[in-house]
């Protein structure tokens, strides 16, 4: 049997690396754009920063660690068609089109960087970041920049945005709606985290497209604001989300949803023979009960496990999704899962929130930090969505509460749990219970 | 009505402050034989390490702070009997003796520290480490010592040995049995908390128990171990557990099990209008489903809670216990919850064991430590026991699990969980997804 794999990103690799472990015989090669494969695009703003010196560091394996796996890796090569019938796909590479066969393909196209209507955009010095040459790019420029300007306050606009602060820029982040993070944040919450920005000396300016990038020979040098203010901006960066890469999958002739490909929880698009993993996919809401997007790292290593399994002839299910999520900037940890308040109201959900500032340890315990945490019930007063900010221990409690959400328990029933206790720590009552025994209040 | 609540250690004084909450009229009354209240006697240790600077650090609240919430908290207590048919207690204040009637009776009069049957006890330099007295006069008699002993390898002997050293003392650590923290770690895991220990300068004496201590002018000098060696001790620290204080129990005529007071899950004992909280009461085990004793300040801390809503008249149960812990020596964190494999296989539960060394963060990034992950199914695959060392982000990791074994979750379920995920804070697949994926190996 011949696997083909298109894209070598997590969703893609890991499919392979899977697949190998559970299979010695099965043919695999994966395809990618990209001049190499395995490393960690959530890194990229790490180096940056400094905090991992070479971008060296964050590449796992090379095309040779694959090749001795008996996995067959092809670079900067683009794949442009697929022929579900015949089961072939068509490729170039270096300048030469070719034509592989299938027996299962595995479409791992990942996302494009979504490139917001403004004037100006091509002006050299604005730069989206996916891949790790994007990540090169942009630090080699940036070292010739005075100022540089982010838009998109995502995690990893924010994360880049406090990277360019520690090279020294002046940095502009700037987001379009009224809040930073709004798909895993609530106001309240984004605010102590845009405090901290602001803090930090970055130029937060929240609500305000960009109408155009003004350049000079060329080069973008200013952003100017739908209310006519500027900003400086010797780099831009376009971190405002990525678009499913839906090309080949609408060639296979795979039904797609509002924003992705659909597959079941054994990864299977509607085609025969074609799977699908990772940024180019629906995933389903475990609180919602419909469809969404999950774009996250941890999401397509996951759906790779099952789709490796899938592949193998094992059963394997992916699970509905809760979007769980942890970043670090600088020394504040955030991390959220489930619903936000605003999200749950969106979606005609009666939330009851409780919100609490409790501590990292015991209170008389040197170095005990304040933590922020705020949960969110439905009317029943089962928990649906969790964020926290502290400056250590968020991101254990995010998965705690996202195995709370998953056994869908309530609020009563977690203020009852079990926490481990030891001064140097945690609190005796944890700051997660805290925030549920808020929320119980409500319901007297 | 009155509530008269025997002992002011967190069960007895959290039940007060709780019931205060629920209910401001209710009179309540607090004896405790202690000249303080309200401290954390888990702190001990780490004031002795000086890692937290003084005594008064750790105590939260005063006889006076109570008293602003109509909480009567009486000091140098002793209650010498109860008489349940007359509703009534006799207790002894400066020597005077007098009786105070209830209608609802807290018994929170934890445990006494075990004495091991050993000549040389009663030399003065030998302690038990259970009030804040007791780790006043420890720290002032060490400043005149140039060795200290420990016997009893659990979480307090481990903490005060660290501490010992720390205070630049030479230190031996003995435990009875073959292997430190006997209670929570299998011997594979305690090894490397007993490998730290030896590393830091700590003697670590295993298997051996002490059959005397020897003295000069009737200050203990050293202990000899049964196989004839000894070890130097200027002072001896009886670090080997508590035995619930039954004396008033029995009294008041309440049914008692094999170690400690028989309580209903709303924490009422057999007696009418008698109740029971703290190291003093058993608890039912989760897994093992019969009674056990969870002498930890968290399950007082949580039976308090219930007990208040009982005795506000509100439906509360208290539920099984997992025995859930962590503790912090030096650099290293470690946590256990549920059984070990040892005391699994004692139970004739067949146990199968994932155990795996990952990282706390992800690879390439600076700082990532080693984290040493077992877990422990039974033959089902069900989750019943964890256990984690690491040098951060431990705690929390263990209430994941506490969740995970309460739900009874199996470790192809956990497998497939969502784990939040950055590279500063954690792996792309969770140390505990690694582990769990090495026993559901096993079951293929």
């Amino acid at each position: 049997m011949k696997v083909v794999i298109v894209g070598g990103g997590a969703g893609g690799i890991s499919t392979a690396s899977n697949l190998r472990k559970l299979d010695e015989e099965v043919e695999i090669v994966v395809l990618t754009r990209d001049n190499q494969v395995s490393y960690s695009p959530c890194a990229i703003p790490y180096v940056l920063s400094d905090r991992i010196h070479s971008f060296d560091d964050i590449v796992m394996r090379t095309v040779d660690d694959y090749k001795a796996k008996n996995i067959d890796v092809m670079l900067e090569t683009e794949v442009t068609g697929v022929d579900s019938a015949k089961k072939q796909i068509t490729y170039s590479k270096n300048g030469v089109v070719q034509t592989m066969n299938y027996d299962k393909l595995v479409l791992a196209t990942g996302g494009s960087p979504f490139v917001p209507p403004m004037k100006g955009v091509d002006l050299d010095g604005v730069f989206k970041i996916r891949t790790l040459d994007d990540g090169k790019q942009v630090k080699e420029w940036a070292e010739n920049c005075k100022s540089a300007l982010v838009t998109g306050a995502g995690l990893i606009g924010i994360e880049i945005a406090y990277a360019f602060k520690k090279m020294g820029l002046k940095v502009t982040l700037c987001e379009m709606l009224p809040q930073i993070v709004p798909r895993s944040l609530d106001p309240d919450m984004a605010k102590i985290l845009t405090d901290y920005l602001i803090e930090e000396g970055i130029d937060v300016v929240l609500g305000q497209p960009i109408t155009e990038l003004k350049g000079e020979d060329g080069k973008v040098k200013k952003a100017v604001f739908e209310d006519g203010t500027e900003a400086d901006a010797d780099m831009v960066i376009l971190a405002t989300g990525v678009r499913a890469e839906l090309n080949l999958a609408k060639m296979a002739g795979c039904d797609c949803g509002r924003w992705a490909i659909l597959v079941n929880d054994r990864m299977a698009t509607t085609v025969p023979d074609v799977y699908a993993v990772g940024d180019c996919v629906e995933s389903y809401s475990a609180i919602l009960r419909s469809n969404t997007v999950s774009q996250l790292g941890t999401t397509a290593v996951r759906q790779a496990k099952t789709l490796a399994q899938t592949l193998a002839g094992k059963r394997s299910r992916f699970n509905p999704v809760l979007n769980s999520m942890v970043s670090k900037v600088g020394k504040l940890e955030f991390g959220a899962v489930g619903l936000t308040r605003s999200f749950a109201q969106q979606n005609s959900i009666k939330a009851v929130v409780g919100k609490v500032e409790a501590l990292t340890r015991a209170r008389y315990y040197p170095n005990a930090k304040p933590m922020n945490v705020k949960v969110i019930c439905d009317a029943d007063g089962t928990i649906i969505g969790c964020q926290i900010i502290a400056e250590e221990r968020v991101a254990e409690r995010i998965d705690t509460m996202t195995l709370a959400i998953t056994q869908e328990l309530t609020c009563f029933e977690l203020s009852n749990m079990e926490f481990a206790y030891a001064p140097p720590v945690s609190m005796v009552t944890d700051p997660l219970v805290i925030a549920v025994e808020e929320v119980s209040k409500k319901f007297n």
